[in-house]
């Protein structure tokens, strides 16, 4: 082990707004030598390192075909020049995205390692929709999924309606089809359903539907990436219009104060 | 709708950390005239809100029989005159602890709500074991569950195993044994298992073991609640001791420095 490394924090950036991040995330960043930017973090978090040399990554990071190992390699080199480096990650570090092969790089290398948590946005989307993800008189648990094929192939959709826990499909608007009627053949059609597209952000869009129109409902509305997909009875809690958000983003704070 | 009311902010407290609230909900304290806080968050925590009183809510808040009605009715009371009330909830205020009824109550009163969310523990608990609760070398997915019978029955245990995803259990520790067993059924006796207690907090304890011996171990080396029991291939990628955690309050901290 390296005795003069620096660190590298991974820290989650929450789902966009800058006062979803957590205070240990606020300070971890005054405190950064380097930061490396996902393409999925609101970009205004760089106004909370003023002192650090920002690198954008991603896939529009300059290293298309291994954007991955790219960013691994730059974590690495600035933390044994001795520097402190913040891997900013969108929503929940811990929660899909590839914190487990960066971790892995960084434990093989022997550098040591923050983690810092952040606000999901399977939970942000359901503050926007006014639910507890597991009401109990609905469910006795939740499943964060990823549709995304490239990670472990395509979920077993009947295995994870089986459960009857309320369902958060992560990366799922390319399939929002295919899916649903996957479910369908589990679940009830008039089982509740929502799409919340940039949930906890200022462009926060909301869609509450059922199982069988979905799909249909989430292409006439338009909606697309990135958004959660939230799919069993606890969602059918939700009753919009009577929720207070940030009065500064969002346009139902505005009517619930008029009312 | 009472135009003149307050409202309720459902907070959610996080784990235990004071600096793993979110921004939001520091400023919702500060702005608070009635806290009224459940026994799962960190009683620190008032100290963020200088001008509140305090109600300490829950099973010690003095009505036992019902403490859940007597929470909603004193919610109730203070926002419809005209108060600023915070209702702390340990961890994120939508995964369990009845957020649900809570919302229920407050909207059939017309009362308006702030949902802010937090950290969940399953997520602290993976930062301390330095895990992605999602490798996706393993799985496609977590589930939060509740092993609290009274929480909507025992949970399908079958069901849940055969989604392949992260099992993040809370309120298990009194029937691990069972529970274990349960999985036992359907997974290999080698799965990797862990439990936390009090994640996210200075008393933070961990524990890594194999399905077949998580309840002996536990139960050995006298882990109780509150803690999360995690169960999949993602927490074999857990080497312990490599850990920076928060400096102050961590002795692997100081091990990874001094190493």
């Amino acid at each position: 082990m390296n005795t003069n490394s620096g660190k590298v924090t991974l820290l989650s950036a929450g789902p966009g707004e800058l006062d979803l991040l957590t205070l240990r995330a606020a300070k971890a960043l005054a405190a950064a030598d380097v930061v490396l930017l996902d393409d999925l973090a609101n970009p205004e978090i760089v106004s909370l390192a003023p002192q650090a040399r920002v690198i954008r990554v991603g896939k529009r990071g300059g290293c298309r075909s291994t954007p991955q190992a790219f960013i691994e390699r730059l974590m690495r080199r600035y933390a044994q020049k001795g520097l402190d480096v913040v891997r900013v990650k969108g929503g929940e570090a811990l929660l899909f995205g590839r914190a487990g092969e960066e971790l892995a790089s960084l434990r093989e290398a022997g550098i040591p390692v923050e983690i810092v948590n952040g606000i999901s946005s399977g939970f942000a989307a359901a503050a926007g929709l006014g639910i507890s993800l597991t009401h109990r008189r609905h469910c006795h648990g939740v499943t964060f999924v990823t549709a995304h094929k490239e990670d472990h192939g395509e979920p077993d959709w009947a295995a994870l309606a089986a459960t009857r826990t309320t369902l958060a499909i992560y990366m799922g608007m390319r399939r929002i089809e295919s899916l649903a009627a996957a479910l369908l053949a589990s679940l009830p059609a008039d089982t509740p359903a929502a799409v919340v597209q940039w949930a906890g952000s200022a462009n926060e869009r909301r869609l509450l539907t059922r199982l069988d129109r979905l799909a249909a409902d989430a292409t006439d509305e338009g909606f697309g990436s990135p958004a959660v997909i939230l799919v069993g009875d606890a969602i059918g809690e939700s009753v919009e219009a009577m929720w207070v958000q940030d009065a500064a983003s969002h346009d139902e704070s505005a009517r619930a104060r008029a009312a």
